[in-house]
């Protein structure tokens, strides 16, 4: 939904070049919902406009533009004022666009900025991709223990400018290790007494992260102890930035998403879907087509050994791709079930017999369900009512052990400390299948004969 | 993982009671933490502990408890103590505890907190389930217009000891209407000049959401916006409370879980998996199954106009489950991409060009690749080399039409305004199993006769 209510105007303006209008239309409103007012403008236009708010409200706007845009704007814009803008940006947010811009570029770009700053950006890409190093910014109210609650205010409002925003104080010593924390709630109930020191105000039970830990460890934590940022301190305490709450919600919706892809035998992208190379996209897929192609192969090899029962039995054909798909439906109802139960915290692998009890009480009830349908249309089709008996209890028997495999490989995998989304679909899949087939034609035997 | 570091001693000073260790205890940690170390006691127990805290600590460690213990104090603890806690808990989350207890229990409950404590419960709980409204709290750092900085600092220190952290200063009019907000950090920029109005200070484009919106829309603008924290507001702007951070967390991890509940063709739980009960998750998952049952039965109708090719040509039957198998499988990978693509935002139904074109590209690739491996194991299958071209054909139109449907599908629900997780799979699977039977039957036919 593009919104294009102010772009005749906005273009009018840009072409009278009406700096004084187009400095309002930049500071009106929340910068979120300017930079969507510039949608329907070109990349170069947008950044025309821009060009009109101050420094650091500029950089606030250029933030909510869409990637192609932001590097549109980096790569082909004056490189003075571009460097200007990388010194703005959030440091975090700006090493991710550096790595899209093209090499030359960079060095140009580089080259404009103070050496602190380059020291920055270098310092946060030597982090690897995935690491709480590689999304923290190194923008934080930083304090010294010894200060005044009156002397951190002041402190505070000349450093506030180039803060994002002040979500805690970090106090930290001399040598810059983390002491503690004061939340700007404590700040200010701390106003009646301005003289009290922060080392008396601060909690110095700071939950922290590595910035080589996990990033989903991280986003755990912030979770779990309800945090609106998080520290990151190296193996000295020293502190080297903060992890955000937006960030954590990012991490959040990467990992689910990647979970539900996992689910889905594809190994998960880490790119959108419209800008992956199509020839990786087919790779990330054509894996566990491939794998999955093997496991269906083995089931062609169990219907072989019953090459007697088809021959004879016709009829039993028909019901291959039912038998077959009601376990595998189940199997990854059961599956997917416990591996988002997981991932969300709701279980974990000492509740096996608990899972394992309630699921075989839930397969009872749904293969029963099935069953009896199952076996309103054989009859239909069986040549007789105790041939027709065949398809029930082979339905029965394969939705039970279909959720049973469905909920125990996750388990296992887990167990083993491998990822149980990426590994459960395929096993539960090949498994299931093969199951299917040596139950339905063994219950056709025992039946029949 | 229990954390059992404490245990023996909270036990030892439980026994003998002694008040100053165990205030000590509650005071020293995180209060996260400090829950943590108390998992290992029972609910009486760390009830015990936590009566040496001071009353906001004692609501803020309880708020970590899990939801067993916390309903285990709420509803058998004494009744005054544990109405003090319902006093100090979150609106939001005090209104959610409070809908788990029994019905004469909260009477007593209620009746013990003051009148503007029940008055705000009440309102809470009048929002329905899944909207703004029912996750929104309502203690909110709230000033006047006309407030100096000054002012409202002051101000601010008195209210501070209530709220759980201040995250932006709202700044409403006489009749309580929204009409700015203030950064912390601008406050505190603004102490060189307390003489200064909040009204100057202010930001007036206030996005806000109404307590009837969708939380899965209020997730998104305080993605979109970047916020800390988004105020709720009726429809005559009056501010209602704010949904913070935490809760918006919530809000997508819930979300995405149920996507992926839905893509496996499970309806969304709502619940933990350990406690729902078994008969609504046995309805929760043979609504689908059942559904998919009818699917599938529709490939043995498709099966049985084929019986003369099933007679002649027996070796056929081997390969049906895996060329079922193939075509599924490319389907769900398509169809999961999409909707987990449309659910970050990645892609809208206008890019369904691209999207088609590329998936065209690659479903060919995959084909192809499925298809010569299927070649080699039909050479060893089938009577002839001739016949044994059917498997190849077969499985390049099979995977190419899976993959077809498999984004076609989620993108025509998505455009009728329907959720295209719940409703792909099933048709997906529906569709690509009988285009599978179909296609190999009639492949069957044109290389054989």
């Amino acid at each position: 939904m593009l919104n294009t209510l102010f772009l005749p105007e906005l273009r009018e303006m840009l072409e009278h070049n009406s700096a004084e209008e187009l400095q309002e239309f930049c500071t009106a409103l929340n910068p979120g919902r300017t930079a969507e007012y510039m949608e329907g403008l070109t990349a170069a236009e947008s950044w025309q406009v821009l060009l009109h708010a101050p420094p650091g409200l500029r950089a606030e706007i250029f933030e909510y533009f869409d990637l192609d845009r932001k590097l549109n704007i980096l790569n082909f814009e004056d490189t003075t004022e571009a460097a200007n803008l990388l010194a703005e940006l959030p440091s975090d947010d700006r090493v991710d666009l550096i790595q899209e811009l093209s090499e030359s570029r960079v060095v140009d770009l580089l080259a404009l900025l103070p050496a602190s700053e380059r020291r920055d950006i270098r310092r946060l890409q030597s982090f690897a991709e995935g690491t709480a190093g590689a999304i923290m910014t190194s923008e934080v109210a930083k304090l010294t223990e010894d200060l005044t609650v009156r002397q951190a205010l002041e402190e505070l409002s000349k450093q506030a400018e180039e803060l994002e925003t002040i979500y805690y104080i970090y106090v930290v010593d001399q040598d810059d290790r983390l002491r503690g924390i004061v939340s700007g709630r404590q700040l200010i109930s701390a106003l009646g007494n301005v003289e009290s020191r922060l080392s008396d105000l601060m909690e110095t039970d700071v939950i922290a992260v590595l910035p080589t830990d996990d990033q989903e460890a991280v986003a755990e934590r912030v979770e779990r102890y309800n945090m609106l940022a998080i520290p990151v301190v190296d193996q000295g305490r020293q502190l080297l930035g903060i992890i955000t709450h937006d960030d954590v919600i990012d991490v959040v919706r990467e990992e689910l998403t990647e979970d539900a892809q996992r689910i889905a035998a594809v190994a998960p992208l880490e790119e959108s879907y419209l800008r992956i190379n199509l020839v990786r996209l087919g790779w990330k897929r054509g894996i566990w087509l491939t794998i999955l192609f093997f496991a269906a192969l083995l089931t062609a090899f169990a219907l072989r050994q019953y090459d007697q029962e088809l021959e004879t039995y016709t009829w039993l054909v028909l019901f291959i791709p039912l038998i077959i798909s009601a376990g595998g439906n189940s199997g990854t109802q059961s599956a997917t079930l416990v591996i988002t139960a997981m991932t969300s915290g709701d279980l974990s692998v000492r509740d096996w017999r608990t899972i394992l009890s309630r699921e075989l009480v839930v397969s009872c009830m749904l293969g029963s369900f099935l069953a009896s349908l199952g076996f309103v249309v054989s009859l239909f089709v069986a040549p007789d009512s105790a041939s027709a008996m065949v398809i029930p209890i082979t339905l029965l028997a394969v939705v039970i052990s279909g959720c049973m495999v469905g909920v125990t490989l996750p388990l296992i995998f887990k167990r083993l400390g491998l990822d149980p989304a990426l590994m459960s679909n395929p096993f539960v899949a090949g498994i299931v299948d093969i199951l299917g087939i040596v139950i339905y034609f063994n219950v056709a035997r025992a039946v029949m004969h």
